[in-house]
């Protein structure tokens, strides 16, 4: 270890610094300088833990599906509606997503928007549908674990980090409902995409259908932002300062 | 809903898919074209949720630092050594991220590559070091969090999935160590990124100090990729038939 031969000096450290400096939850540190001794008895649940949970309506959402959702359009019909109760219940952004098994047709995962709620930016519908279906079937590709494909429906075009995300996740097929010119309009900043990305799908064998029920969606959209829902953007303040 | 007027046909679903077609950890159906009515009845708890747990040995990591981590060059050292027991230990991909605060210098949060052992192609360093700062200091907005300012550091230039997250995060200055060039050397498909994404990141006001340390950390990639190492890529093998 780099800093094993370097002397500790705990004089000069504050005693609040050096009790406590863990916290007991994350595993992150208070203050780096010094680093409280007892952190060697930590034990691995203090290590620190991502926790990314969906809405409580989520199983009774689930409960509402009555009928085969068989083509491409019923489940994403049925996204718009997730998407939906997710602005009504106040659980999240404007946006959902599911993952179908290509062959069998299976409903493998859901996710919703749940940046603000879960205090966490990294979780995009997209996002949350994806890890929830790998941790469901216990593997980080889902070409090793759906073998006969899968499909991801969004009711939105992927922001950048969803578009970086989508390729290590092993979906074989896209399809995405409002566009990114929508998303963009109610104020959300997508961040910067690769031109023609849906080349760069093709090329890594994911297959992408373009604005399904585009209306529907950018319509759901644009009734979010006027009943004031929350569009969260760190980056539109002025931080000239920092 | 929009389901809730179909007529439900029972007779034509296999009896155990009427019986745990919700997965009672996850909340992800087993088979969607009918579901179990007992959903009705299942509990927050079982909604899904997704984990990601950092590696046993952080704690003891974090008790190395005897002394304060004061500038990019020393907190990029040690970065590199994180990156070094992820992989020594068996954890995880070679990379290693951490975030501090960009005023009192103060250690907030950690990350390593967790995609295999974790089941979560979205496990990468940086994502896991900005949402555990974020769930542990309550807020998806680490500007908000931290008024005086985040700075990144990663053993490696971001892929395009993390690139697209960073603005999203709050952060106010990335420093990275390998270049794109070296990890895609080893094998790793970092994705397709927007050109010049460095200007994309300073009109979002976040400032970006490259390769610090590359040297180091490239030997670092070299010698996973040379013992061994796991080189995931979803998108490598040939899926023409899905």
């Amino acid at each position: 270890m780099r800093f094993e031969s370097r002397s500790i000096d705990k004089r000069s450290v504050p005693q609040d610094t050096l009790t406590g400096a863990l916290n007991n939850r994350t595993g992150t540190l208070t203050d780096s300088t010094n680093v409280d001794s007892n952190l060697r008895e930590t034990t691995a649940s203090q290590a620190g833990a991502i926790r990314i949970d969906l809405p409580d309506w989520i199983p009774r959402f689930l409960a509402s599906v009555t009928t085969p959702l068989a083509d491409d359009r019923e489940r994403m019909a049925w996204v718009l509606d997730l998407a939906r109760e997710n602005i009504r219940a106040g659980t999240g952004g404007p946006f959902g997503a599911a993952l179908f098994a290509a062959d069998s047709g299976r409903l493998i995962a859901v996710g919703v928007n749940r940046v603000v709620p879960a205090h966490c930016s990294i979780a995009h519908a997209e996002m949350v549908a994806i890890a929830t279906a790998q941790q469901r079937l216990g593997h980080y590709d889902l070409r090793q674990a759906l073998p006969g494909g899968s499909i991801l429906y969004s009711s939105a075009e992927p922001c950048a980090m969803c578009l970086g995300a989508l390729p290590w996740s092993g979906i074989d097929r896209l399809v995405y409902a409002a566009s990114d010119a929508d998303v963009r309009a109610i104020g959300f900043d997508e961040g910067d995409k690769p031109s023609d990305w849906i080349s760069g799908y093709a090329r890594r064998g994911i297959q992408v259908t373009a604005e399904l029920l585009r209306e529907e969606a950018a319509d759901l959209l644009r009734g979010y932002a006027a009943n004031g829902g929350e569009i969260y953007d760190p980056t539109a303040t002025d931080h000239g300062d920092s």
